[in-house]
């Protein structure tokens, strides 16, 4: 077969005559698929179900450090799941603090705190006529809605194969001082799974900032997300390259184990300089007299270290590849007649596939999907504001359907692909 | 003996000498007693550690609701959750959400959000010149914490046995619209063990504040803390009579189970208005996507209703009543001769005695107490800014000594009270 770019009307009608057919089909079988959200599956949190074994009445609740993680106290986290949460971000244990549930709210009450009371000693971002924050896309919708929550005036930066457009960056952060953040995922990037070489990560700890409270907002939520033991991505530890470059202060780092053990029901933490920890630590001690130290250490007791949390990512890795796989295959087998028109992304971890689909169709085939019966993330989510200004870009999420769901959905999406990218084609 | 207010100078130096005698002999059995904080005492918490075996990785950990407590969603908490903290606080199960490991963090978050994006559609009160607190005093300091964080102005309210000073509140609330929240702790409140009666509950809920942005902040911590099954007190329920009294938006109420499963790894809860808790959702859907489910269901599996609260609670009090019954009859017997100088109050629940020493003495007799060994909580904090203006109120908080060991610092307590009272007496 030819590509569907050289195909004459004609053809094109009589193709398009094909998948509609297959495509009512499709609509008969009353699928009821999801794909929408990076939802674990059942498969990989039932696996996890060994942590509320692993802190029980007959335990000793007081920790080796001494902390009774039953009472007030330790604001910061008790220092044992400092240290595996440290671990895995690879960041120093005196400037790791271990939150609550998830990282979400971190990072919102640190957008929060500078807006409110200003990063370090700078004017708070409420007196300030505007506020800039740069938003490599397509990126996590839940960062774009906190930014935009609080009138943050979010600009796209294109993602390249190796990171954002670092010169982009550099300009408008090195420009403008009224650019206080930037929303990073640097490791298996939601939505495109891909990884910040080492060349962006030295980009980013060599900018100068016009602003003295820009801060980079490095979200590593899929730190040990591989999919392949003997294939991972490496992301270099921007906290060392942040010192090494004399800015210790301009990285907030975040991370979780929302994906590791359960979603929800895990533990969150934040590394950064120790002025930065200070900072947070100002307000933090008059916000909460702090977090679930029992679930901190429930997990302390069930990973031990982070070769544990190592362990037992391989073995989630093994639920998610095959989901990845018959994606991909799919993708590689269905779409191979439109790969002058479409592209997406192969990644080796995380838990998103991002899909570009030709300009102008990707609300299109998100609707037809839906109405067969197989649920994707809204088109544009992926971009600030909900505006993909392409009409391109759809996020995959593999995750949470079964193998044999994630095969039945991938059919129906390629099938809407093709339609929607004939009825284009034909107008 | 008589009342050392009747005393000769003769008579209070020979007093003086003797307690100054006594004094540096407590001094000299190097006790370390902490009688700062209301921190639940091991042999309560204890009492809890059932809680961890409820939820164990052989039972189900999806909820007979239907809700997989390990997986994202439900932003407002279990629905089992909700009613089982809805009957805590006597409210109806739709008007709470149930939220993380502690109450005081809702409160922070709801201060936050009305500081950065208004109550309801009100101006926020970063873009107001002044915004004001009423705080009846002696308070909660967690509470006078935030205000003060936020650059909220507080304005002291006197409490009277049967609730805080309702004329003057109804003068402010009435008349200044930039009065836009009252802290309460209206059942065994924090620090006099006081509860508010019927009269103030309806007094509140008659009020018709000049800010249509005007919220009663209802901190009902202690609802189920009573020591005594045969002589409760008993709290109105304040969400009905303000909807009877046609202000159902008023009140905003919070309570957790930090007092009574675990200080740090309970869960918390919010009652309020439909509206109100739209508004509430409205930025906390940006937020988080949901606190800690499995600790809900943890609880809940423990508890399973308010019955099993209940009669949890009568072990906690037959824990604490030996505590408060120590204290109350130590300062019985050796401060009689003082009865017209100090007072304290007499709870029938709660945490915490609240003891008003001769003005101009409370900093006097915390630091003697301290130099003795015995920590209390800092004279001063029990009202906004620290700053008690008759330096007279210090909050004694029973929980965490043993009884003996409440012993021990009841009596280095009267001993400096008396010792600081004759001190002050010769100047």
């Amino acid at each position: 077969m030819r590509s569907y770019k050289e195909m004459t009307k004609e053809e094109l009608a009589a193709l398009k005559e094909e998948l509609n057919k297959a495509y009512e089909d499709a609509k008969g079988k009353g699928l009821n698929l999801n794909m929408a959200r990076g939802k674990p599956a059942p498969t990989q949190l039932n696996m996890s179900m060994g942590i509320l074994d692993s802190f029980n009445s007959h335990m000793d609740p007081v920790t080796p450090s001494g902390v009774d993680t039953r009472n007030y106290g330790e604001l910061v986290g008790i220092p044992e799941a400092q240290k595996l949460m440290a671990d895995m971000m690879g960041a120093p244990y005196e400037n790791v603090f271990v939150f609550g549930n998830a990282s979400l709210p971190i990072m919102y009450d640190t957008v929060s705190r500078s807006y409110t009371f200003g990063v370090l000693g700078s004017t708070p971002w409420c007196k300030l006529p505007e506020v800039k924050f740069l938003c490599p896309v397509p990126g996590y919708d839940r960062h774009f809605k906190i930014t935009e929550l609080f009138g943050i005036k979010m600009i796209n930066i294109p993602m390249n194969a190796d990171g954002p457009d670092m010169e982009l960056v550099k300009k408008y952060v090195e420009s403008d001082e009224t650019v206080k953040g930037i929303w990073c995922v640097p490791k298996y990037s939601n939505p495109t799974g891909l990884t910040y070489s080492d060349d962006v990560v030295r980009a980013f700890a060599a900018l100068n900032p016009a602003a003295k409270d820009f801060r980079i907002y490095w979200d590593n939520a899929y730190a040990v997300h591989d999919l392949y033991d003997d294939d991972k991505d490496e992301l270099l530890d921007i906290i060392k390259e942040c010192v090494a470059a004399g800015k210790p202060d301009m990285i907030f780092e975040f991370c979780s184990t929302s994906k590791i053990s359960f979603s929800g029901a895990g533990i969150a933490a934040m590394a950064a300089s120790k002025a930065n920890l200070d900072w947070v630590k100002s307000t933090m001690s008059v916000q909460t007299i702090g977090y679930d130290k029992m679930n901190q250490y429930r997990h302390v007791l069930y990973f031990k270290d982070i070769n544990g949390i190592k362990s037992h990512m391989r073995k989630h890795a093994d639920i998610m590849r095959p989901k990845f796989e018959t994606v991909l295959k799919c993708f590689d087998e269905e779409l191979k007649d439109l790969s002058d028109v479409v592209s997406y992304t192969r990644p080796k971890g995380g838990y998103f596939i991002s899909f570009n689909a030709m300009p102008g169709t990707a609300k299109e085939i998100v609707s037809k999907c839906k109405e067969a019966g197989v649920t994707l993330t809204g088109a544009g989510a992926t971009y600030p504001y909900g505006k993909d200004p392409e009409d391109s870009n759809i996020r995959i999420a593999p995750s949470f359907p079964t193998v044999d769901e994630m095969e039945a959905a991938a059919k129906i999406f390629v099938l809407c692909v093709k339609l929607v990218t004939v009825e284009r084609l034909l107008q």
